[in-house]
């Protein structure tokens, strides 16, 4: 055995990453196509023994913490060092697709895989981690493993949680099986990656196969409700209505408009509005809707936040109504570590991958561990910007650039050293 | 007796009006203050019953039709000459108030009861109409009994329409005793009077007592559909969204617009939208909502008509969206009798009370009545505008000033004749 470092190029296996997707997908597979793993139960198990297998298979030891996050260890040459870490989660939306978190955990074990092939050992330890619930459909909040990992949320809190149906968390995870007994988080994590299909349309729209990501925008979320009064549409004129519709129209109007004017990277969405009493010819006493705005730059969401708040004064005060605001959550802003940033930039050059860099605009685990650990991800293109449903897709060749990726910039971190 | 014509006011009595409205009003009260008779049930029996004892007492002769409009006639002196009719309905909506429909009833009463006290016989004899079914809320359609006197409705689609508990018109006419063996319409009427709370707040904004009802509001309803495209609201760009409520709420907003620029008999009104997937995070991929315009001329009807089209067409474009109009409604602006107008205009003049020309923004009764005989309403002021609510008011004085002018119009055209 030499100690000299790797130079040659050390490739992935495209098809064997893919055909690893394609056999997790038979788990809880979908008619049209999708996935459907909710977290905990019976078949997330079934996903969580076999890439529990796969992992012991490539040689690597298999542990589980008290809320269910499995971490995969390949043992380094000097295993005080704190491992550099990647991994995603296996559970899907009720109508999933096949590549939303299984890519960051088997693109995790291909990078495995690929060393063991190559006969290469590593400095630091490596490990991939399969995070608990990052979905949140089943149980509340979402990235739930990676938040307790962080010491986000309290490990009692997160056992006593609750399905629709009264089902604890705690239960349903002895019930698999997952319920270990490694204390979670309080551990040092060298560095974290984590790939992950864009879940939008920017790479595809502009022909790259790699997203360097720089970080995740920051989030705020409100409930808004409008009150005016509720009156015939017939007998009533226009000049006196109080029209609750009316009137939110131009805050609705106003979270899109106040995000075209923070571009590139402003978001504003109204998703989800109901009317009261929503009949023909009622005038609408009452509006609520949903608001999402989202930014990278903290000022700027701020920024954002300031004017609905003044938009929202506007409105009421011009059109007769009240108008009030709840804000329901805030996300800061997340920038990713730049050196691990620049190791995803560099592995995307040095491959010839076409590349640019990217913000998140969705929550990942990635973006929990960034508290704890230098941290970066890694995005490749998903067909038409589809994911959370059963005809989300990638290809082989953009999934494995985002592997190859994956492998080289971790091995920066861990370093690597070639075995005769 | 002499034939002299009457010289001498005769005058109605507000406090026995409005303790006929209170008596009927004890039938199906409720606990908020006002009336929950649905058209057939029981409860709308027993109003019936009172109703027609009143009549009875009154020295009327009292008929039901087949579809159970209730006719109570006083005898003219001429009775080969048509019929001077007033009425209105005496169902209401499920948590309906005491006047809605019950003055025009009850003030028809009224303008008999004091005729007989003053002893004044008129040529043409006096019908008072109770209208089946005029709400719509237990039966579709609206205004049932009305429209199939005038022919809108074929008698055997009327008595088979069910509940949504699948219960006839047939068989609940019979099980409260309104199943008649006149037949419906196929008469002549000679005038038609119909007075009502106004349902809007015109009238009292401009504190006027009397509303001379020029005619109705023609109407327009649609149903659109806006169709973007449903993508996550974090990752997707603002400039390549296709969001279908961003859409929209231009169109809702032109509907508003455009009854504002056709003042001041113009409504445009959305009563009610669903967005699609509706969640917080989502950019909505549709849209549905309804959309009603109204105006009393045919001309402007037809122009807001165009517009809505055309701004539908715009949006589409714009914003890459869908939009798909389907006309639900079209009823056309129906003007009055001028001839009937200034009669009630004139005895509101003779009788001293504030009044205004007003149009009906509502459907009532006398809009089908207009279509076979000379027609005209009174509009008396209801507090705040509101109707169709338990909370529904309207003060003895005003309610008495419309019975007097319903007097005083009616007999322009019966031709009363004072005995001795």
């Amino acid at each position: 055995m030499s100690n000299s470092t790797v130079a040659t190029p050390v490739k992935i296996s495209n098809q064997r990453l893919y055909q690893s997707l394609m056999d997790l997908a038979k788990i809880g597979a979908t008619p049209k196509g999708g996935n459907c793993r909710l977290a905990l139960t019976e078949l997330d198990g079934q996903g969580r023994d076999l890439v529990s297998s796969w992992m012991r298979e490539a040689g690597m030891t298999v542990s589980v913490d008290q809320v269910g996050n499995i971490f995969g260890r390949r043992a380094g040459l000097n295993n005080a060092l704190p491992p550099i870490m990647t991994g995603s989660h296996i559970d899907t939306q009720p109508t999933g697709g096949k590549f939303d978190g299984c890519f960051g955990v088997l693109a995790g074990l291909e990078v495995v895989r690929t060393l063991n092939d190559h006969d290469i050992q590593t400095q630091a330890p490596i490990e991939v981690a399969i995070w608990t619930n990052e979905e949140g459909t089943r149980f509340t909040p979402v990235m739930m493993g990676s938040g307790a990992f962080i010491g986000k949320f309290a490990i009692e809190d997160i056992l006593n949680t609750v399905d629709k149906d009264g089902l604890r968390v705690g239960d349903e995870l002895k019930s698999i099986g997952y319920d270990g007994s490694d204390p979670v988080g309080q551990r040092d994590v060298g560095a974290y990656f984590e790939a992950h299909i864009e879940q939008g349309p920017i790479l595809e729209h502009e022909q790259k196969t790699i997203g360097v990501v720089t970080g995740s925008l920051g989030l705020r979320w409100y409930d808004v409700t409008v009150v005016g009064m509720e009156m015939h549409a017939g007998p009533t004129p226009m000049g006196i209505r109080q029209d609750a519709l009316y009137a939110a129209s131009f805050i609705m109007q106003d979270v899109v408009q106040n995000a075209l004017e923070h571009a590139p990277h402003g978001r504003g969405t109204v998703g989800s509005a109901n009317v009261f009493p929503s009949s023909r010819n009622v005038i609408p006493g009452k509006v609520t809707f949903t608001v999402d705005i989202r930014h990278e730059s903290a000022q700027a969401l701020q920024d954002m936040h300031e004017r609905f708040k003044a938009t929202c004064e506007k409105v009421a005060a011009k059109h007769h109504v009240s108008v009030d605001i709840k804000e329901v959550s805030h996300f800061p802003p997340t920038p990713f570590n730049p050196e691990m940033v620049q190791a995803v930039r560099q592995a995307a050059q040095q491959g010839g991958h076409s590349h640019m860099d990217i913000v998140t605009g969705a929550g990942h685990d990635a973006v929990y561990m960034a508290s704890v650990a230098p941290t970066a991800m890694i995005f490749v293109p998903c067909k038409d910007g589809v994911s959370h449903n059963e005809i989300e897709d990638a290809t082989p060749e953009d999934l494995g650039a985002g592997a190859q990726v994956l492998l080289d910039a971790m091995l920066v971190c861990a370093k690597p050293v070639a075995e005769d």
